[in-house]
């Protein structure tokens, strides 16, 4: 059995990983760190937990945690594992990071996004990007992995075939993200607060969303083109699920629906969490509620030559934890799978 | 006072109208028509009409109508206005219609988009497009209004403007629309089932939407533009509000979203229904509940050389009923804003 | 123009207290205050009071206060009317009191429920309760009024025809309380964040809550029975909406629902903002929505002898503002209904 | 490998039965049948389940049927179980009836709160009433399962304990329950209507819910007492999750919370899906969502000599499906956990 950490086990997506991590069968959880609730039951914080945890919440320290586990995910906010990653790499401790710290290449593209200071630049070129699907040779090597934020991966997964396959052009996207609450934490704030949410729809981070560098240097990468994006975000008043609905010019405005369609099925054949929607309808967020699949669906307007593509995924799980389990089994050299699988809850 | 009469006063937004009409001065209720519940009291129906209206529901009679009311609004589906209005402009009735029935200009222009035999051509040339704000003058002599739909107004009100002063170019447009569930009306179907719609996003009629070609014949006419616009609409878990978010390329990538928020701030100066949000703020669809309001927002983006423009109203008040009663009060000479302006519900 | 103050301008209660006075004929609104936003805008908060409000936010001076306005509306938390009121009524200044500082009669009745010091007894004893229906009389002679509690509100209307007219055994009380989450207020906390209320259901402050004193204070003054009410409430996702289901045995088992519903229609027959509904159907709570309605049903239950009531209010409007702008027009002898009436908005 | 079949299978409990069965480790899904979409692919009807079943559904064949599997689950409306299970006992097949059609006990018992015909008394018999904590001895023989509603589920758990205690008086109970909209199934009606439920609160069969002969003639048969209970339904704006508030008289009103709290302890000592709220907090129906635990709090009220029972399932996994598969598992002999045992999703 793996010995696991979860550092930052009481924000959501800390406790999103206990609950699949509860369920695989190769894993087991030694230690929950939360620096604000030392000391305390998660099942007090958490009563859903309760009969599942018998854990104490503990502050970080490196040494111990050296010592115990094997694998430690950090579900903290920016800022924090870029501190305490090193030191655990520097024990042979293997890291799977699901903020920001880690997502970017060069030290200095966080500047302008990001308020932190960014790790060392031998450290960001240690993390292998997360997006498991498109990434899986070299995660099975990783010590580091620098798990992607939740709308880059909805957006990617959908984007990066086509670019790839030369459908679209690249300079064309615009990327509207639609969020759930809950990808804003369990930090108190008015935007969060439910009578100013519900019954409502607010745009916000327009221009500035951290995620948007994200996205533009793995299109760079993938695509080999330097391309700037239009993306935007949304917050919509339902606490799990984000779509993005993504534009583009597409090549040869003669391609059809079908036609793109049966492209992406090939790309994701064998890939067991990327589902393709039959041409002539699209994924709704619900039917991914609670899962790891990222379910994607795909329109060719003729009357305007673009490509309409319909992104969605649990934010939490594939957007977060998920894929970040996912990632841990690359890293193990277990079936991407394993403890992963489970059709979604619906309604 | 005005006699008026609604015709499919059991909707959504017929019973809108009559919740905006009962707060008129200058109008008295006389009918309120319903093909499905002749004879029922309205407060049957809606028991949250109890103690304003006692009317009981009446089939549709074309000659006594016009014998008793001076002013018709149709409040029905697609393919009934078309029937009945013309009758009615021959008897010298003033009809207002909220239905897509008279939108178009052309009786060719309907066949992609709609199922119905549009009316004949001489009545859609009678017919008066009723974004008000724009179309003042022609409808203060009007005797058939055809009220705009809701996605185009949130759009054409953000969007003409900026076609106008040249400040976007016309071919770049991306309309993202975001729609609460109540413009799907009363009918029942799985896509309106709350099981189905709660805590779920979803696009739908992804370039087929009926309203595409309403937008697209206003640029043309406006822009003095022949485009094609990227149209998507969402459905939404919120009973009432949309939000447009539309993106397009600017002339001059060099000017300020200050300029682009003063800009509007001058065009709309004495409108008293468009609020322009100061530069670095957003407009989220609850602040229009309940109102006739059209929020609109801007974010030049230089990163990328694009407008992003936010337009928010409440899709059944000024997408529907409260723009039908200020298109009431510019044909009858009344200012536009008699019986309209209150504070939005919030929160 | 009775100049008018609002105090606590920027919680719920205070906001709504302003949309409804802006739509007041004899109404000006003077000063708007708010302890915590001193010198913004109020549009700068609440973007929705664009256009109709240019105040900016004041500290309470209130010898200042009481040389500019006739009437203050308290809408801030416990503890704070109960040390300015009686500096106002001293300089002849009505008030209008919206939290429970002045709900008690007694002194010594707040300690083991409210956590503040109290006003002093003569001024408890100068307040008049404002539930409107029942203390017409008393309210138009008032210069001090304690606005009711919502939940008080709701289950009052219910409860107090049916001890005084003997239908119930008043020692059998049961009330279920089900409220929106706008009555926690502005103010954050885990409890109204919206991930953690959305889709959930909450018991809270079980046989602790502080309308449990004012519900019991009433039943006995109005019943003449000193009784102990099973009072219990719950949190539900909605924003505005309050319904009591209140459970009594049955003086006479053999009455009918339809008894039951003709002696409320009789009891209430001159009250604008009481609906009986018809016996068979229930009220729910958006038939309410935005009003001052409290709508009420009744059901007989001869298997168990009980009579089941159902109470709907808006707990912002009938609930808390609306009812303290009722009170203001009993206050200074104008109809109850000055201002208020208008159709609830559906859906 | 068990074979079973699932008849009812698009329905919501249907798709939660696949849910979960589909994770169980002894049992392989043979048919799916439904009446209304004979020969459609699940996926088609349900896209989340794709990947997950490749089945087609078909039509009810008895015949084929029992040739084919050992045990069906009906999870079919009111009047289909009670025509087919007869047929399938008689061919040796086990069947569990998620439907009302076999808990009551006489066929007399059924007419006044069902509408169809009841199956014949000699099955009525054989039905052992599947409330699993409680009758874990009868139903490891039986054959045929009457699965409980959920109502009956969340109400029962909490009450016989207390019942059989002798902890409170049984002829004092008073029980309001509060469902998500999923309960009611998948058919279209005005209830489910989006834009009528959103943000609405609404009390629905009152006096007449057919769960209410369930509820008594358990609390009959385990306290010994021939007792009429007061029982309302509420439908909230949430899919899944219901609550039931639990109100009765106690014996001896000088007993503590922590008594109680304690005495449940004990009796659900051994019972996997019963959690005890520690004194002093409530369970909510959010932490228990998508599994199948039941959990429970209590409050002792000196001021009344109440007891107040908090009861939360998750309507559609213990309150039907998973309840449905815990009988299966105590028909089978298997441990009642298999397959089961999930941390609930949460938020």
């Amino acid at each position: 059995m793996l010995k696991v950490a979860v550092v930052g086990a009481t924000g959501y997506s800390g406790i999103e990983l206990l609950r699949l991590l509860d369920n695989h069968p190769n894993v087991k959880i030694c230690k929950v760190i939360s620096g604000s609730t030392d000391g305390q039951m998660l099942a007090d914080i958490y009563p859903h937990l309760t009969g599942h945890f018998s854990l104490s919440l503990e502050n970080l320290d490196v040494v111990s945690l050296a010592k115990e586990v094997d694998l430690v995910f950090f579900a903290t906010p920016s800022g924090v594992s870029s501190k305490y990653v090193p030191q655990l790499l520097e024990h042979g401790i293997k890291c799977i990071d699901l903020s920001g710290d880690f997502r970017l290449n060069k030290v200095e593209d966080f500047a302008p996004w990001y308020k932190h200071q960014p790790a060392a630049q031998k450290y960001l070129d240690q993390a292998v990007y997360g997006l498991s699907e498109l990434f899986a040779d070299q995660l099975s090597s990783a010590q580091l992995v620098a798990n992607p934020g939740c709308y880059p991966t909805a957006t990617l997964l959908a984007l990066i075939p086509a670019l790839q396959g030369k459908l679209i052009k690249p300079e064309s996207i615009v990327i509207d993200g639609k969020s759930g609450v809950s990808g804003a934490g369990r930090g108190l704030s008015l935007t969060t607060h439910f009578s100013e949410v519900n019954e409502n729809l607010k745009a916000y981070k327009l221009g500035v969303h951290q995620h948007i560098p994200e996205i533009q240097q793995l299109i760079t990468k993938l695509s080999g083109e330097q391309v700037s994006v239009t993306f935007t975000t949304h917050l919509i008043p339902i606490t799990r699920g984000m779509m993005c609905t993504i534009y583009a010019d597409l090549q040869d405005p003669g391609i059809t629906t079908e036609t793109v369609v049966e492209y992406y099925q090939k790309y994701y054949h064998d890939q067991a969490f990327i589902r393709i929607s039959p041409a002539g309808t699209q994924p709704v967020t619900k039917q991914v509620l609670g899962s790891n699949y990222c379910d994607l669906g795909f329109v060719v307007e003729p009357r305007t030559g673009k490509l309409i593509m319909i992104s969605v995924i649990d934010n939490l799980t594939k957007g977060a934890a998920g894929q970040a389990v996912q990632n841990m089994n690359l890293v193990m050299g277990w079936p991407q799978t394993t403890g992963l699988i489970n059709v979604p809850m619906y309604p």
